[in-house]
């Protein structure tokens, strides 16, 4: 019997229609379908593609042992996550040892600072594993408000809410056009580097792109109370055009 | 009589199964077909869809009064572009109100760094206009170098070829993740940029990614004579991860 293979399944950024034709055909024909998720939620990749999944398919949500409740950089944190990791690379790794072709579900862009990206490197060698590319939440975001990201030879930068806010004002003091990805409970601290970069009032938030809920707004005037952990901060390039 | 819209259609890196149900689906009903091309070339995006355009379509190829011949910098080249979007956004406009759609196929994702981007903005507020984003050359390109490009918070830098040398080696050296795009006669500034940064060691280049003749290899070592237009320049990065 020859083994199965793994598939990190690109989605998008979350319309459905926003899918490849090759996502689409490898999750309609799959029997086996994985996906990340915070214990008690469905899970955002799950979401994406309710109603998409072959009847009769077999589920198997990863549950993540730990996402906000310990400090990114408590060394418990890290434990937990690569024991986490392990696991679910055992159990996958069996199924296609097995014989089955297994979908693993990623929102975005699989090797874009993905969830999959833990599985991968500790599958690889094992079981095949492959991965298939999809739109990043970014594309969806700029596309969403109605301007484009980068002109001539703009620098792009795209930077996690998660730096400290000394890193990100530097960064931003430097680069043409801007994306802050992993805004959620770092709202504050990520506003706040943007007025010290001289930017907040060129800067967009967009929460939920290409999602159920998709909002777009400068961040100047806004009243935001409660960020989605799905949002991203832009600010459009300006650079040489014709 | 309502007015047609032009869509700016991503898609995506080449390969056409890569493409989204969205874009395919558009794609496959449209009567009007527009796409840039150097003047004696097919052109890369028409390339992409061959095979897949609805058989009676209308083309309308759109070629580049100038490339590389005029230094990017000279007047002339601006007054020479200008003038080509111009009367191109004329001539679609012109069929979008006689109440025709026109798929506009842009190569990657249209708003970032395309040349549908400079029709959009002229377009914008004239006629119906919608863009349809896709997947990027770059995430293409890190997918087949089988590895992310991304981990934890990892900053990623995106630079143009064209940029000075200077300008090259001073983002190279503060970044974690870069990726390096118009290549081509720029390749060799790009390297020596890369050592000026120490980044030389860690940098791959993809030629073609997701398109016939794709070639993904280190540079350190690699015997690269000529890089063609479609190349990109990549280091991973080495964050944070479990
Ligand atoms: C762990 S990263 C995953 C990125 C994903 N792999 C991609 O390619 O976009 C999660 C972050 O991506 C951003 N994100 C991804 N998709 C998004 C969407 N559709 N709308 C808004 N933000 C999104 C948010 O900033 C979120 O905090
Ligand atoms: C004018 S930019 C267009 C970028 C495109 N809109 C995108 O989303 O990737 C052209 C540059 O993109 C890069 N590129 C785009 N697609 C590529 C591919 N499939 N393989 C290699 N390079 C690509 C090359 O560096 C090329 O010089």
């Amino acid at each position: 019997m020859s083994a199965g293979t793994i598939y990190g399944l690109g989605l998008g950024p979350g319309d459905p229609d926003l899918m490849t034709v090759r996502a689409d055909r490898l999750l309609r024909g799959a029997r086996h379908v994985a996906f990340f998720r915070k214990a008690g939620r469905k899970g955002k990749a799950r979401q994406i593609v309710e109603g998409l999944i072959l009847e009769g398919a077999t589920e198997h949500p990863m549950n993540y042992p730990v996402t906000t409740e310990i400090p990114l950089g408590d060394p418990e944190y890290n434990r937990q996550l690569a024991a986490f990791y392990a696991t679910n690379t055992e159990h996958l790794a069996a199924l296609a040892r097995a014989g089955e072709d297994v979908v693993v579900l990623c929102e975005g862009d699989p090797f874009f600072y993905g969830s999959f990206m833990h599985l991968y490197t500790r599958l690889c060698g094992q079981v095949p594993v492959e991965v298939v590319p999809a739109i990043t939440g970014m594309s969806a975001a700029w596309t969403a408000s109605a301007a484009p990201i980068t002109w001539g030879d703009d620098v792009l930068t795209v930077l996690m809410g998660t730096l400290p806010e000394e890193d990100l004002a530097a960064r931003m003091t430097t680069t043409d056009a801007l994306v802050v990805m992993k805004i959620g409970r770092n709202f504050e601290k990520v506003c706040r580097a943007l007025r010290r970069a001289g930017l907040y009032d060129r800067a967009w938030l967009v929460e939920y792109a290409a999602m159920p809920g998709q909002q777009v707004r400068r961040l100047a005037g806004a009243d935001v109370a409660n960020v989605p952990y799905f949002s991203i901060i832009l600010v459009h390039g300006q650079g040489r055009r014709p």
